[in-house]
């Protein structure tokens, strides 16, 4: 679908009047924007027949805000699976409410959209500097998560019946969507509430989004399975060393934990199909050659080779079968009925890779997506999520943002990086 | 059984009557030892029944040496899984032969005991300073290794006919066995070739070896899966976080890696039997009382549970049965039974914990038990391991090493120490 | 000065005619480009006036190349200090070189620009995919370095005796401006040899290159001792922790740190002046509220305040007064004379933060650094740097990196956030 | 001066007649002790001598105790230079004394001594559980810490007021010689106060305490900037890296970071005195067959040569002297004087290597010490340290543990061990 320049504009809860507190600040010009493309010869086309670029607004502080900071309460609520750089996001946006706009009142949710609904019982946890001050150093997040969306009137009324307004909801996809929802029933009801989403999904896979926090730090983590596969993989007669990463329907972080380390001989991803035949040639011929393998693949490559699945979790993502155990098992079963004393090593880095505090990038990749999302919260944008595009943060509308899903370009120089570091041929179908 | 004195005798090759080339060194004289117990009034009783304490003979440089060192040639081999330290000990053993003796022809052999056997057609490795240099950055062995005994037979006419006189085996309980009969193989022949096993044993369950090379690493790495479980159990309501850990036979790595992490609520080891349902009654009482539980589970524990097994892997280990997945299954079965809205998230970290490169302990202590195999081995002892006791680099005869496992006393104070910080019941029978 | 589009434009040493080995690469076309600048309406404002915008080459395979690779011969430098990810780029270029182009002979000269410079006597090094495979996993280089520039005709001269085809130069500043005047003594001299700069500058300051390799994994590493100066800080009655970081024109590595820990309180770097009047009254107003104070200065702030040097080191580099140790004695100093018991702790990590190997990320980016540098001399490319630039590769003339140094805007966003992180006041002069 | 079996002997504050809360403890008999020496031959004959051995009390759960766990209050105070463990001391102390014997008053002074004296109004923080439950994530001490004595009486008058029974003091010497004087005091005045101490020195110099905590995770800190020191030699020619670590009468840290890093080519400590003449002649030895040179150099070697210094510090140690930039001016001085191009790089990671948090292995030790602290004290010990002997955690009076500062022994197999490993002569006088 042919986007339309208008499908970038962000929504607003009315105009902005209120002087910002912010003392010396430069701030963000009300129509400062990032062009979508950087493709000199596509723009000067558009140009030519639209007389308009395709552009995302700019994120960062304005002079005039929508919201009077005295009387502002503030509500914060982390969805879906934990990701490095949580905490961080917390931390920044209730140091930034504080100390940049001096609101007083932030509440955290506990577990997710389920802090946020009566019948579980929680109660809102009040955050200030005090609270959060060294979160930032541990993985996963202060206030607790819960997969699936709750019912979305219900939360309303929460936030209504607490005088809230202004809602930050840290997740992914399905979370975004639930923001959307919420934000589409504010403006049903004709409340001034303003839901500002903070797009985390450890898979790199938010469209319009060039970096999604708390990736960097788990290629980094994943960086170190592939060295235990390698290091086993060395160490035996034809040993074969075979990680499975992160990557429902994006395979970033194996293509970048592959690049990171260009032991590995083999990745696969989702995007990219491959046949059980090419594969066990292509890892035979690896070991005839050089005498041990690393295979990377993704947990979301392959399924067309397990049989169909209908089954869904909480947060309806389709539940997938495991390819690590499929591809251990059928390498094994391969080379036993070949005769070749093989010796595969499987590692499953799992949750070890989201649990980690954020690094040292990532942290400051937070800080400033947090500023950014109480900056768009404060003058009152709504139903958008903070993301990053051309090196500048910008506002994303989230219909905008959940109308795909970011994916590999198997066409893309990056993949093409990847087989020129992997070695492994374009095609295995 | 009862220890005679005796048992902890040490075999030699023949008299020392070369000088050591080693100037200035603080040489360690003939008698020197330590004794096995600290207890004084065991001691005083030993004395005064036998006149006698049970001591292991000092490791170190000796004034006078067995062996040529112009003349000898040495092998080294490292066999079984891998372990942090492996190359660090290849390093000391060749920089000590090189540097402190002048022996200047030091084999390495190919993927483990394979590497002495003619069939497997593995050439031997020339070995020196340059080639060994930074290779203690490394996880795993460069030799690469294997599991299983070869022909004791064979292996003594490789080294016969290459005319070797000195043996490094790096490895566990099996290997040291086949160490012991190529030693005993030797002596039938009435050749001079020196055995000197250096145990290497990720579960730090060698007996009379106070300590092994790469535990503490292993140690190191398994608190980062605690640490991510414990995130994990934290960030959900009523999240559990379950750890499988190494540990076949004794649970010393599940042990010290709850000491280091009092955030473990359960500690399992092969040691301590437990039931099922005490089991889960605790996790629930866990649950109910902190909303979170964090178990650790040593791979051998509760094999009494999983029915019998009598398959056995290629070094004749028995094979496990997967603790980690039972428990996993049977957790989530009983809270769905009980209608608890439980979040089981399962880590294992499998090979990620022995494939990193030593710490800075280990790799001393690796520097510093190559070179005492190294000085064993020029003074003509044989059929031995290097151990550690009380602070001391000591020889342990293999057959005492082999004798039986080291476990974790479930009477003595470590364990009483674990009963302490996990907070867990002393009978879960 | 204002750019004009044709500033942009890359030399070539003759047209492209063969056919490139590369099977199956998404090739780029050859008038590829991204644009210098995402804002909208400065891209609407130069198309009206200019009918073209300014953009960069992009880097890449191209599917003609113009050197045979059967018959190329190809060297590679590294200058200057130290950086992470050096040998990642050595690695790199060699194995690009090796398995996309077939070019079988690599040289890697010793010690920076004196391995190209007869009366040093330093051999080079013959580089191949078996010796570069891990040498990634070391920090430095395993080529050596050295400062300053050689002289040129020399150096030409050596290529020519050689009969290179392809230098690839590592470094700074200094080093590009040599590789400038060696392509144009090549070009003096009708010779047809490709000089491609691979930027290398821990302080992220070479202009139109928006991220240099290394930099993160120095951001990580400096943040390592502002943790140690924050615990330092936090362990005393009126603790003080100094931490003096790299960054002699521009201070992105001080900023970045700040921004990835925001202890910090204040943050100093040479983009932006201040007066030590000012300095101490924040510190001590820091101390009054919270107790505790973290300031991070780079090595090129306060310069004005140290009295004028004129020293310069061997690579022409201002020798630079130690602004560490100056504010450590004026702050000691001034609280003594305040009667205040403060406690400060210095922390100078000097060479720790570059000496480390690269992150995951580093890793990643340095692999596609050097594949592009690859693919740019292959294709006759000359005279420039490759560089990235809204996440592109892209080539850059060597005249337009070296124009001028890239600093941290003291009126842009990322300083902006610095401030709201640190609050620190914006005019502390 | 010889020790007697009386001197090892701990001061009591009254008989024990409470039972023990801890449930299906094994309790530590009355009498259990261990040896202090492990020769047998020397145990023999002072058994013979006095019919006695010297052998310390070991530390363990009784099973009678002498406080009244519902009516006790305990006091922490953490004194002098920071040291990695700190807070899992703190933590450990406070969880034991929570679950093991359900003491609810636990009182944290700020500030070390300062925190027990009137003048500082410093006030107690109370502490529990909760407050300490992810402390040990942190470097530094939770309740700071400063150097140097105070007024003994007005301490004790402090500990009276409050009607504290139990003082945990964790400090080095001077620490501990307070923590005496209170004890002493204390006893003057017929008070029921315990003194427990708990020995921090990162330099791992307390007498009769095999090792310190923090100990550990500082040598894995220094051999980082070794690592950084290789790096930066390798890198340049007669590259030279020069580190300075701490280690103010005893070289323990210098030692084990140069046996974990074989790369290090002389280390000085000391223990072991060096001419200027003879260091630099070995320089120059290694530079002219290998190129290039890393030193380590603790913080009180060679004081010899800087002329001699009466300053004392707050805790009344001497003042050093810097021997780290007088090695790096002699050593730059003569290769540029014998006109060699040398490149020397000074790393003084100074506090980094003390503020990190504790390591897994440091960890687990805290935690035991600690709880040996706490049943030390439930059980009436006063005026002793809880030390590491033999494996064992033990009891030693402080009069002993200040005797005499802990040394490398010059004659002993560790640093023979370290002579082997660098290579450098025994005798650098």
């Amino acid at each position: 679908m042919e986007l339309r320049p208008e499908d970038l504009d962000v929504q607003r809860l009315g105009a902005c009047r209120i002087q910002s507190p912010i003392s010396g600040a430069h701030f963000v010009a009300d129509g400062d924007r990032v062009v979508l493309h950087s493709n000199p010869a596509k723009l000067q086309s558009m140009l030519e027949k639209d007389g308009k670029l395709l552009a995302l607004e700019k994120a960062g502080p304005r002079e005039k805000i929508y919201f009077d900071p005295s009387k502002l309460k503030c509500g914060i609520v982390t969805c879906g699976g934990i990701c490095p750089g949580l905490n961080d996001v917390i931390r920044a946006v209730v140091l930034s409410l504080y100390h940049n706009y001096r609101v007083k009142t932030v509440f955290g949710f506990p577990y997710g959209y389920e802090g946020l609904t009566y019948r579980f019982g929680h109660t809102p946890v009040e955050l200030n500097p005090a609270a959060v001050s060294r979160i930032h150093e541990y993985g996963g997040t202060i206030l607790g998560s819960s997969r699936g969306n709750q019912d979305i009137s219900e939360m309303v009324d929460t936030m209504d019946r607490m005088n809230l307004g202004l809602l930050f909801a840290v997740g992914g996809d399905g979370t975004l969507r639930g923001a959307q929802a919420i934000a589409e029933e504010i403006q049903r009801r004709g409340l001034k509430i303003s839901v500002i989403g903070i797009p985390k999904t450890i898979d790199n896979d938010i469209s319009y989004v060039e970096r999604s926090f708390g990736f960097e730090t788990a290629v980094s983590e994943a960086v170190e399975s592939i060295d235990a596969a390698h290091t086993e993989a060395k160490g035996a007669r034809n040993g074969i060393g075979l990680v499975k990463l992160m990557g429902r329907e994006s395979g970033f972080i194996a293509v970048f934990a592959s690049l990171a380390r260009s032991d590995v001989n083999i990745c696969l991803i989702p995007e990219v199909p491959f046949s059980m035949e090419k594969l066990l040639e292509n890892v035979r011929a690896r070991l005839q050659s050089r005498g041990h393998a690393v295979i990377v693949v993704a947990e979301g490559a392959g399924q067309d080779l397990l049989g169909d699945t209908h089954e869904r979790d909480a947060s309806g993502n389709v539940k997938f079968k495991d390819i690590g155990l499929f591809l251990k098992d059928r390498i094994n079963a391969y080379f036993k009925g070949a005769g070749v004393d093989a010796t595969l090593k499987y590692i499953d880095p799992s949750y070890t890779i989201r649990s980690v505090p954020a690094n040292a990038y990532d942290s400051a990749f937070c800080l400033l997506l947090g500023q950014s999302a109480v900056h768009a919260g404060m003058a009152g944008r709504t139903n958008l999520v903070v993301g990053y595009w051309m090196n500048t943060f910008t506002h994303v509308p989230i219909p905008l943002a959940v109308s795909a899903r970011k994916k590999v370009d198997p066409d893309g120089w990056v993949w093409s990086s990847v087989l020129t570091s992997t070695g492994q041929p374009r095609d295995m179908r």
